[in-house]
């Protein structure tokens, strides 16, 4: 239902196997992107996933290593003729900061459409989903995201039944509409339980741990989290920095009570992170290490 | 002596194990880069090569798959903590597209100088070589570029003895000095034979076929040309875009004498260049198919 790949997962600069941090969902024809470093486009086809139905893509902030990859996925989109406007999402400063990077990829074939971010949090209602902008805390403003997918409530045929509701109401009644037919209005909370547990990413780099982040991951499906440093000596680098160590993190995603949590966003000095999950999982058991292209489809609850 | 590394063979956009067009070249302690498009930085790791000892970039011209791994490029050489300045090569125009691309860029601890070309030929003097620039013919103004290491002439001990020169000065003759020792001046033309061929690459790309092009690859030992197209029916598309077909290329290669010529800029849609390559070699024999990383050494030749 929604597929999610972490196209990247290194932080500061691209490395051979392992490309900058960006996070990819496909749901219901239309593709997102989160951060677009030097190399995203490229990893996008190495997983065989197409830029075309990317409509949205979301900046948590303005680092090179988050952004260097847009001019050449402009130019990518715009030699692929496409026409289906863009929206960009981002903090303030969004417009200026593409706009001048646009000096090599000029005259698109597309318009771009950009919302730029000011509140600590923001709800935006996509197609067919929610989006979650949260302020976290960086060297500059720098927001998580979330991704989240409602899930209406179950539909009773008993009750739909007890109020003679005509059977070919049932369908639009079920997604949600207002319905008038001979001369009565039906509506969906008519038919309709309570809303049901739907699906909730969440994506967070480039950020000391605060506690808005494990409020906004609460019961989280996927959380997916920067661990910039595995060595204990990092630490004081990463409190510095303002980065997290793979152990702040996986505080984080326990906090939150997360049913599986990434890590990404390594340092380029952080090579073997395998060797400290032992450690990392004493914390949290579900945190296991992010991977370029690991992808997920996470669907509804089975009932 | 001097090391030559084809980084990538792309054209338009960056593939999977086919990254944009760039050529680097060592020297003596010094790195040059031709172009610089979005994943040269990980070509170059890939490669096992530094890019802390680049201290010349040049461009041919602006078009993203040319410039679009600048931003990138330049934090990974500040957060190495670069403090040696950059001089920067390119068409009018230079200074605004680097300053503008430096939005994601700003505050590098090292200096950029600028240099940008006028003329149809220019010659500018490196570190113990020269770079040539020459204007080619693109849908916008674009340069191919010579790097020449000039080699001095033959040293004549019969000369020198028959000059009565002493001994300890004959080095710093051979080296092209001039020397005052016991009240006399010594010179190097003493001593020294005309000047031999030297080494000389050439490095064209985004152009139609012109007759510069060939004037100045005139018996290069490499020549790396673009070779958008292979295939015969897109003869047209190429006069429309202002690129060559590859045996367009390898009739420039021919007429030019070059020792040895690689194809690269490659259209996303050429994919079996292999299997052109039968119908470029009865044009010109030397001519083989540019791959990523492919690399010379290329040295004096033996007398």
């Amino acid at each position: 239902m929604l597929d999610v790949c972490l196209l990247g997962t290194s932080g500061m600069m691209p490395l051979p196997r392992r490309a900058l941090t960006s996070l990819m969902t496909r749901f219901n024809g239309s593709s997102l992107l989160i951060d677009c470093g030097e190399g995203t486009q490229v990893s996008i086809r190495e997983k065989g996933w197409s830029v075309n139905p990317i409509d949205t893509i979301c900046f948590t902030h303005y680092h090179g290593d988050h952004v260097s990859g847009i001019p050449g996925l402009l130019l990518s989109m715009g030699n692929a003729d496409r026409k289906a406007p863009l929206t960009m999402i981002g903090p303030k400063g969004l417009a200026k900061v593409i706009n001048s990077l646009r000096v090599i990829a000029p005259g698109l074939p597309f318009d771009i459409n950009y919302i730029e971010l000011y509140e600590p949090v923001e709800r935006l209602e996509m197609k067919g989903y929610i989006l979650e902008a949260f302020k976290v805390n960086h060297s500059v403003t720098c927001y998580g995201y979330n991704i989240i997918i409602p899930r209406g409530g179950k539909f009773s045929v008993e009750r739909a039944k007890a109020l003679g509701i005509p059977v070919n109401l049932w369908n639009p009644l079920q997604k949600g509409n207002v319905v008038e037919y001979e001369g009565e209005i039906y509506t969906s909370d008519m038919v309709l339980g309570e809303p049901r547990k739907g699906i909730k990413v969440t994506y967070c780099t480039d950020t000391r741990p605060v506690p808005l982040i494990s409020e906004m991951a609460k019961n989280a499906d996927l959380f997916v989290c920067e661990g910039m440093y595995g060595e204990k000596e990092k630490e004081e680098k990463a409190k510095q920095n303002r980065h997290m160590t793979i152990y702040e993190a996986a505080d984080i995603g326990r906090a939150a009570n997360v049913k599986e949590q990434w890590l990404t966003h390594y340092s380029p000095s952080f090579v073997r992170v395998d060797q400290y999950m032992d450690e990392v999982t004493k914390i949290f058991d579900r945190v296991v290490p992010g991977k370029d292209r690991k992808s997920i489809t996470l669907d509804f609850e089975e009932e």
